[in-house]
């Protein structure tokens, strides 16, 4: 008989150490390092086809066996779609590349795939029996989890920097969320949720503190193979704060590879960061198995402003073992490559995603992508968000006015 | 042979009068009414089972039958996911009702469902050789058509009021079109867009000027009634500005019926304006066929900021006709539903959205829509494109600042 979830155990991504699935879990026990969810890959092989897939409905449940909700009837939903996995030929041809893919996140409930996380995440708290969750957030983690949390009926408190995106904080409060601004980055707001933590009735579900978020995070790489007509690509781009994104898709393509739902080579990971916050392109540069705290870390794309990823070793690892890279790509190259998309293709991507595409651009040019790779680049969220990447000022014209025949007749903006 | 496309003629939603479909199309020649798509529904009855959908990819293209594009290659695609229907439980029970759903918009490329207008339209538009589009907009839908004229190549020209939604300015920036703002409302864009036309080499896709955008907007209830089983609601609440959508439903659940994939009876439809801009409300308690111009017309829900609707007669001809309604809802009141929405169920709709959830919980407290009745609401876009329909100014701690102790252990905020 098959089973829902094949969820069998949790294991120390560190140490090795397992635990026990079927109660909430943190951080493991012996060293404090995050927990990976574990699935019975052998039985899932034996019991289920991947053409099994093949009248679901097109969501990240699909995927059901592989994600750790015990019944579809715990699955907390607010329209979690597969994304689009679109082909950018005339962006492609400015780069140099005949297959550049973006995976546009921009779809997900809240407009960011922080939706995934929570989605995963907040079910599986709320099957296990938690009601009060608390988070530090650079703004669309909290928005997200905020969200699912409403939609599920548990508490959520939330601490965020003053300077995340304003649109969060909304979206925070209209979710019904207890809201906490700080004056400085996402680990002051860490530790003020610590703190709360420590005193109160609430989880600690920060990134990697519990094992599930990272499962939903997951589904970017499941859905990338299948969308792909179960292929692998060569190289897979992703914007990186606390790296959840990465692990997952490295994760899922190496539980489609166990179970045979894919065949080939592990893709190349590329790791991006901006020069503002770069501690694992530091790391990675130096050849070192974990970071460094960077101090003083500023940069207008606001998600990947971690100054230290808890999960860093298990980044790090991937990206040797894929023979992948780090980059770091400045804001201003950020900018200019959201303009230069947005013009060839229509996508208005966040600046993280931006910061993808810009470092794609340079690993182009200097061979380390090459002209025919297939090259899956993630857009983590919506530019909506980000209103401040666009400068927006115009002048006012009065009713009855003409627009002038230098704009009639201009010819196309470059 | 199957075909593509089931297109065959145009005709005038006023006069009746046929036009050549295979040719490019603005108002009736002979009375300058909008133009109503019309297909070969005999032959489609004949020749495709709805059976044959069901190995289709899950985005609005899966309908190409009932759409005008000529062939899958012609589609202009920034992915157009089928979005979410979703039960709202816990927000119905507060309305009273049993079975109230929302058809969540904010899943379509640049997070409304002017997307759906957009990529129809567009897609045609390039199809028939057109390469310059002009259009007047309250922001959200020139936000799509700029979006969707840069991924297919085609120029975009765009007026806007300076109030409206100060992203989509940004959006149209960003996907290259050229943008002008009027200090006045969207007939004041729409005279200048008019004027360029006039002098320039540009088609004017305004709303109901030329006849494709109903067809993409049509797409919501054709997949409405598949996400219900192909059944029918028995209600469908829409906040009513150019009332494209609403006449793209009714039209899409028309060509259902003809077809016999779906059977029963045509939903009661509801036009939801504000109180601040309610002109087919005011035609409909008066029983008019057509409505007045809406002097000094004003709502924080700006994309129904819309005086007079070229489309108005068509709207209320739905109204009369399947036993509906046209109601107005105030600011204060739609903000207020936004809110409560936002904790019961975690979504953050725009204000338009909020305003036709607010209408069906005043339905529903007269009685007009009874607790076992099927509603279907529409959330048009995404509220993350309002964030002044929000407040979120909050205290900001420093580092090191504990939570105070009345947060760590609040009750739920109600």
């Amino acid at each position: 008989m098959t089973r829902y979830s094949y969820l069998s155990h949790l294991e120390c991504a560190r140490c090795g150490h397992v635990h026990d699935a079927t109660v909430a879990q943190g951080l493991c026990r012996r060293c404090a390092s995050p927990l990976l969810a574990r699935y019975d890959l052998d039985a899932l092989k034996r019991e289920v086809p991947r053409s099994s897939l093949r009248d679901r409905s097109w969501e990240l449940w699909r995927y059901h066996e592989l994600l750790p909700s015990s019944a579809a009837s715990n699955e907390v939903k607010l329209g979690e779609v597969v994304t689009p996995l679109l082909k950018m030929a005339r962006h492609g041809a400015d780069l140099g590349l005949q297959e550049l893919w973006i995976k546009d996140e921009s779809a997900t409930p809240t407009s960011t795939f922080k939706a995934r996380g929570a989605a995963v995440g907040v079910s599986r708290a709320a099957e296990l029996g938690w009601t009060q969750i608390a988070m530090p957030t650079n703004g669309n983690a909290g928005a997200a989890w905020a969200a699912y949390a409403a939609r599920a009926g548990l508490r959520a408190l939330i601490a965020m920097p003053e300077d995340a995106p304003r649109i969060t904080r909304a979206e925070c409060l209209t979710a019904g969320a207890e809201v906490h601004l700080v004056d400085g980055v996402i680990s002051d707001a860490g530790a003020m949720i610590a703190d709360a933590v420590s005193r109160g009735d609430w989880v600690d579900v920060a990134t990697l503190k519990e094992p599930y978020r990272i499962e939903g995070k997951k589904t970017m790489g499941l859905e990338i193979v299948e969308q792909l007509g179960w292929t692998l690509p060569d190289v897979v781009v992703y914007p990186t704060g606390g790296g959840v994104g990465l692990i997952g898709i490295h994760k899922a393509i190496e539980e489609l590879l166990a179970l045979g739902w894919v065949e080939g080579q592990m893709p190349r990971f590329v790791a991006v960061q901006s020069s503002g916050c770069a501690p694992i392109v530091s790391a990675f540069e130096q050849g070192r198995p974990d970071s460094t705290f960077w101090e003083d870390s500023r940069t207008v794309a606001f998600g990947i402003n971690v100054p230290k990823a808890l999960g860093d070793f298990i980044m790090l690892d991937i990206l040797y073992k894929t023979g992948g890279i780090a980059v770091d790509v400045n804001d201003d190259a950020l900018l200019e490559e959201l303009r230069i998309l947005g013009r060839h293709e229509g996508l208005f991507v966040c600046p993280e995603g931006a910061a993808a595409v810009a470092a794609t651009r340079r690993l182009a040019e200097r061979g380390w992508i090459s002209p025919t790779d297939r090259v899956v680049v993630l857009n983590t969220g919506a530019g909506i968000k980000y209103p401040e990447c666009v400068d927006a000022d115009l002048p006012v014209l009065a009713p009855g006015t003409s627009i002038p025949d230098s704009a009639v007749h201009a010819s196309p903006t470059p």
